[in-house]
Formats: C-alpha cells, sequence, structure tokens
C-alpha cells in the first residue's frame, strides 16, 4: 500500500486507512507485504508506485486525488506509467451529474477529479461522485476514510484471494522473555504458521498475548493445544 | 521511518509510532520526509533501513527488539551494516540489574535483547531496561508504544533540528471543489509555505480545512489575512 499525503508525515492526519486495507486483506485471504507513506510530492509518488508494482501482485494507494493543487495523485500515476492523462468523458458525466443534482457549480477544480490516466478502469464513488481508478496492478483510492473504504469495498471481489487468514490467540501473565524459549521452540515445530508475541503491561504486571496465525484451521488448532500445555 | 511488525500488516495492532514520531519531528523543527511498514522478514528489513539510511539524516526504526525468535530487528541491523553483533556487556549489565531488581530469571531469551550490533550507542530505556540503540544514522527502538516514546524523548535532543514548523488553520463551510482555485492560487503567491486542504462533512454539508504551514510566522500571518479576506 502507498499512502500518499503531507498531513500524515506531518501528524496533523492519523492515518486509518492502512488498518483497515490490513483487516480487510487479511479477511479476503490476501497478505498486506508492505506499505509506504510518502509527501505531495511528484517524484515521490512516482518513485514509490514504480517500486511497489513491480514487486507486489496488487498495490493500493490512498489520498491526492481531490479538487485542489495539492491533488497530484492522478498525474504521477499516469506519469509512473508513462501514460497520457486527460479529462474523461465517463468521469466527466458522472461529476456533472452529481453536482446538478447538489445544485453546484462544476467548475474547474472539480473537473480536475475527471482526469484520469489512459486506460484505467475507474473505481466507484458512492459517496461523493468523484471516482477513483485503476491502473494496470495499482488500485487509486480517496484519502478520506469513508470514501477509501466503499472505493476498496468495490475493488476487493475483483481480486483473487487465498485461503482466508486464522489466528487465535492466548493471554499469559508471564513476560515476553518467560516464554520466548517455549514459544520459539513451538514456532519452529509448525513452519507453516506464523507465531507472534505481543507484550503488555497491566496494574505493573507483564503479561504477553501469543497469536498464532496460518490457513489450516487444523494445524493452528494443534499448536494452540501444546501452546495451552505449556503456559495455559 | 521504518515500522517492523507482522502485526501492523496483519491488521491485528494498529500502529501509534509513526503519528507520535511525526508530531514530535515537527515540534522539533525536523520534517519526516517518508515512512515504511515492513513484515518480521530479514531482507525486506535489511532492504528498507538500507534505503532510507542513504537517502535521509536520521532513520527511525520501531519494533522487533524483544526477547522472542519474531524479534530480528538487531540482526538485521547489524547485516544491513555489515557489521558483527555479539552480547556487549553494558546492555548485559543493565539488564542482569534489572531482572535481579524484579526477582526474575536472566534467562537465554532475555539475553538476546543485549545482542546490540558493533559501534553501536545504547538507547535508554527507562521502562522495561532493554536498551534500543544508534547505529550510524539509524535509531533502533521497541515497538511498544510507552518504550518507543520513551526512547525517542532521550534521542531527539542530541538530533539538530531546524526552525519548528508552525500552522494556522481556518475551517470553511465550503467543498473543497469551491475553494479550490483561490487556495491554489494562494499557494503559489507564498512558494516558501506549504498549504493544505482537508475535507470533511458535518450534518451532510460539505467542509473544508485550510491549513497553512512554514517556518515563519510573519508569512503565515499574511497568508492568513488573505485567506480569511478570500474565505472567512
Amino acid at each position: 500500500m502507498l499512502v500518499i499525503g503531507d498531513e500524515i508525515l506531518s501528524g496533523r492526519t492519523r492515518d486509518s486507512n492502512m488498518h483497515h486495507l490490513a483487516n480487510e486483506l487479511t479477511r479476503h485471504g490476501i497478505r498486506l507485504m508492505e506499505a509506504r507513506i510518502v509527501a505531495d510530492e511528484q517524484a515521490d509518488i512516482v518513485a514509490a508506485v514504480n517500486a511497489l508494482r513491480a514487486r507486489h501482485d496488487n498495490v493500493f494507494t490512498s489520498g491526492g486525488i481531490g479538487p485542489t493543487h495539492d491533488d497530484i495523485t492522478a498525474d504521477a500515476i499516469a506519469a509512473a506509467f508513462g501514460v497520457p492523462i486527460g479529462h474523461r468523458a465517463d468521469a466527466m458525466a458522472l461529476l456533472q451529474a452529481h453536482y446538478d443534482r447538489a445544485g453546484l457549480e462544476f467548475n474547474e477544480a472539480r473537473r480536475r477529479m475527471a482526469r484520469i490516466p489512459d486506460g484505467a478502469t475507474l473505481i466507484d464513488n458512492p459517496i461523493s461522485a468523484a471516482p477513483g481508478f485503476t491502473c494496470g496492478n495499482v488500485h487509486v483510492m480517496a484519502g478520506v476514510p469513508k470514501i477509501f473504504e466503499a472505493m476498496l469495498a468495490s475493488v476487493l471481489p475483483t481480486l483473487t484471494g487465498g485461503d482466508p487468514l486464522l489466528s487465535q490467540s492466548l493471554r499469559v501473565m508471564r513476560g515476553e522473555g518467560e516464554i520466548a524459549e517455549g514459544f520459539g521452540a513451538l514456532a519452529a515445530a509448525f513452519p507453516d504458521l506464523s507465531l507472534g508475541s505481543y507484550p503488555f503491561t497491566q496494574n505493573g504486571a507483564y503479561g504477553t498475548n501469543l497469536v498464532i496465525r496460518g490457513t489450516d484451521a487444523a494445524q493452528i488448532d494443534a499448536a494452540m493445544s501444546r501452546l495451552v500445555a505449556l503456559y495455559g
């Protein structure tokens, strides 16, 4: 995933789209491999998009597709793919109808949101009409969380997922250092599963959440039985 | 910044360290240029650390320095810098004292947390003793937010900041498309400032937060006066 926006890097806004995407992909059996956050700078966006699209099956971007001068994502995507960009008729029609209904002027700034790289497929925006788009394996979506989430909901069914990632967890009131040896041995015994430990403190006492993740429910059950026998 | 951890990419945990770092750096007049989130995979960590440390003055990492098998950050940093790593005497002494005080065994898993790449400087951990470290321009800190924040507080005073980034904002009850043209012209008139617009909806009406950022308070005042004259 690529999150685009000065406001995230300055701390003004706390990104929520990455966390939402991570959860939705996990539910669909798709693994989120990495995420990057870059500023509203064309060269940075182009470099990140090209690195990510070469490396992964799908890339999801959020942010920078609105009507203002700092919304440069569509142009950056066109530059990354080396394709022309212009106002597209179907996107213009969607926006014209939206602003007609709202009784608002479809001015030049709003027309910017119909600029779509050549060859892209539009992504429906049921909230504020301005579409996202898919260009190659890159899905370009809005930064406003409600719109990002609505766009993602229409993109996800078009992707091929694997088996959903399942998980079970055990909460133990021991520090990570107490359980690391046995837990590491268990991880080695189940190479197809991913075992993670997440420490916490509660009223001054140390505890750890032990999480077993994988796609095979029977293997997870077997590993969890051994974990409970060790620390339950 | 580099955030390390499967739990972030699977959606189990929502990262908060990046947002905290962004705010703290902004207060210290240091600009956060980009962030990446990678899994607990040595090759991914090494590649990201090497890309970021070549490109930026300082790199901050969070996560992966605990005692369990999935805590591989220290080894990955040593590999990225091509230096040896081993149990370091001062780190061993800090941890030994901590576990002695707590009446807990300083076992092999806990000793792992004293593995520090050669040539690094320790970063104090006032909460659970296990130190972070600075290797070259890379500051390696814990993933647990309270510990990350405490470590960052001891690193920040050692860095050279610029003038703090100042900001003023104006909330207008107009959509971005209404203000985009005038706001864009204002941005062009103040090339040293960064102007951003952040749309929201409230009770079905569109509004936009307009934010002016920069290091020169007088320029920000001048731009804000013109902004208020336009839309206030």
